[in-house]
């Protein structure tokens, strides 16, 4: 096992890692296969038909924190633009993704060690969007804690967020897929983190180093992700929401008004069923 | 009858009225009031299934005037979440019309002396985000009376332009849902009021003290509302608004034209039937 | 002939052509018609009940390329509007279009050689604003190439853009109107141009002074607007694209794989065939 000291030290170097270049190909890399498996069978002959809204979709989910976040906080929305260096990187992602020849970049990507990699790396820089937007928000407005949660979960979980207007981009209108409706785990995660990063920030109630919060939550999005796609365990959420669901959001209530109100129809049935009774006695007795 | 002085005493104060938290609160419930009756015979089930898409769909009704306002001036738009203490409010208010154990929040709000006077309350805080909306534009553009009349009004009525957007979270698109499309009464009521106030700010026309003003302003809203709510009288705007269209809309032009093409028609119709007559006579002298 | 030296006289000129108020109009006068055009045979009867609708939606196009650069530069949307004498010019100018007795209006800007005008000084408004954008993101964003040819094409051709939204305003929904899908002749020009400015501006590739660089491209916009209003033609990149597309898009790969797919095909076609040979050999033989 690992000594403690040792792994503050890891802790402390997952905090200062460099994203550029390896995770943000990553990023990409993950981005433009969720465009693809969106477009689904008609991928091909879009991406033919209209490479400049197959880009500028693409664009759009991989800076998809960065506008939402930009355009929330009142900033120019387009900065995320602004480093072309990163712009030609994506651009480079997108361009193997889908037309390299024989397809090879999307079958390298979709190839199960390699999607495991990438995903991992992802979630890594997943971690640090999250925490970079909460921190982002906390300078802007030191005293709003949802506001920063907010700003944490769009950055963390742009694509999400975006795929209503991503799609409209493509000509596709899907007013359902609302993230807020069907909330998603990354999302859910993204939540969890923020408050966590929040609660790390502006509290004293958190007495591990930040280092430690740091690489716990990134151990906790990569593990969730690699069960989610090795094992397909989905949501481990869930029963904590069902039960704040039923504690707090009607549930139980709803279940004692049910009660009651069967208590009231029961009694209104036996009422009716003992004057069925008396009818028939009186009947039986004529 | 009250002699002038008072008056504008109670003028002055309903100048410098404090707003929280008691406006606060039923600006809070009638918009809550207002997503519930919208969501209609589905609140319960869409309530409890998606209680995230709801509290988010209520708040973006509740600081409708806020966001809309913001995007248009270049702001944080989540800047009217930065008051904590407000956010809560809003979130206990939706919680209590929402979940509350045998819907007694909802009923009670409903209760027909509870709505009046929430409903008045309403109109006074109405009023007073109308006046900041114009100052806040007047401040940012001190020559565009259109730029603060658009503020004033959209803080003013941002529950009616931010409706699409609204429903559009819970999943639900209403394309024809569009205010400017059919404009309800609040709407023209705030577009009257602003430009009162821009009228009031930016020249000397009227030379009736501020205070004056603004209270009659706030009679205007609460008589309305009242009008509605008790005797279900809906628009007094629209017969100025039908005058407005028939003189300046093309109304007057066009019966004109209408007149004009239809002489035409009457005679080419005249010398038609005077051809068919000719014809008649030469087929009867035949 | 014209000697260069005029040549260059005349360049600069059009360079610090004033734009107000001729060019406005003209400008005015095109937006308003592709509003009415869009609304076709129902623009009178929508004019008539909605004016509030079509007013807003006119000014909408009219100021398209302001509000989507100031979105996404993060400055106040309505800044366009500021302008009190230009909102009232844009307005007088929809008046007459849209509500002049006798419809004069419409007919005099449809009238052909009006509407050539009106046109070509549109194209010159155009140049202007495309140059007028990538200057002021260049302003903002120094180092972002990408950045400023956004601004300059969402600046010349904002109308396409902003088509969606301003049918929404309207209450018509149409998610395929979507510029990106099908980009048209105007916003693949406004990018060549915002490209060619970006160039000129930020590197020392073109050796000719800004005037002719800044001259040449109105008389390419003008050229093909002229070209397409008398003769038809529409899109004179088309085959550029075509071949963009063919050796980069997929075009070349993608048939090269369906030759060695067909190969594959034509092997196992063959094999098949031989086999079925050979059976029915065997049949003979039996």
């Amino acid at each position: 096992m690992m000594d403690p000291e040792s792994f503050l030290d890891v802790a402390n170097q997952v905090t200062k890692l460099k994203m550029w270049p390896y995770f943000d190909i990553a990023h990409c890399a993950m981005c433009c296969l969720a465009v693809r498996e969106d477009l689904g069978s008609g991928s091909h002959g879009f991406s033919r038909k209209h490479p400049l809204a197959c880009w500028v979709s693409t664009m759009l989910v991989i800076y998809a924190g960065g506008f939402i976040a930009a355009l929330l906080l009142g900033e120019p929305m387009l900065s995320p633009l602004k480093n072309t260096q990163s712009v030609l990187l994506a651009t480079a992602v997108w361009y193997v993704i889908f037309y390299s020849p024989f397809d090879i970049g999307y079958k390298f990507a979709k190839f199960l060690p390699v999607k495991i990699l990438i995903a991992a790396l992802k979630e890594v820089y997943r971690t640090k969007k999250v925490y970079d937007g909460v921190s982002h928000a906390a300078k802007l407005f030191p005293n709003s804690w949802l506001i920063m949660i907010v700003i944490g979960v769009v950055k963390g979980n742009g694509g999400g967020f975006i795929k209503i207007a991503e799609r409209l981009i493509r000509g596709v209108w899907t007013p359902n897929a609302i993230e807020l409706l069907q909330p998603t785990f990354p999302t859910k995660a993204c939540i969890a983190a923020a408050i966590v990063f929040v609660i790390d920030k502006k509290t004293d109630y958190i007495s591990a180093p930040h280092a430690l919060v740091y690489f716990g939550i990134v151990l906790f999005f990569v593990y969730f992700k690699l069960s989610s796609l090795l094992l397909g365990i989905h949501d481990p959420f869930l029963p904590f929401e069902n039960l704040f669901c039923a504690v707090f959001m009607g549930g139980i209530f709803d279940a004692m008004q049910r009660a009651v109100s069967g208590k009231v129809a029961a009694t209104a049935d036996k009422n009716a069923a003992e004057k069925n009774g008396k009818a028939e006695l009186s009947k039986k007795n004529e």
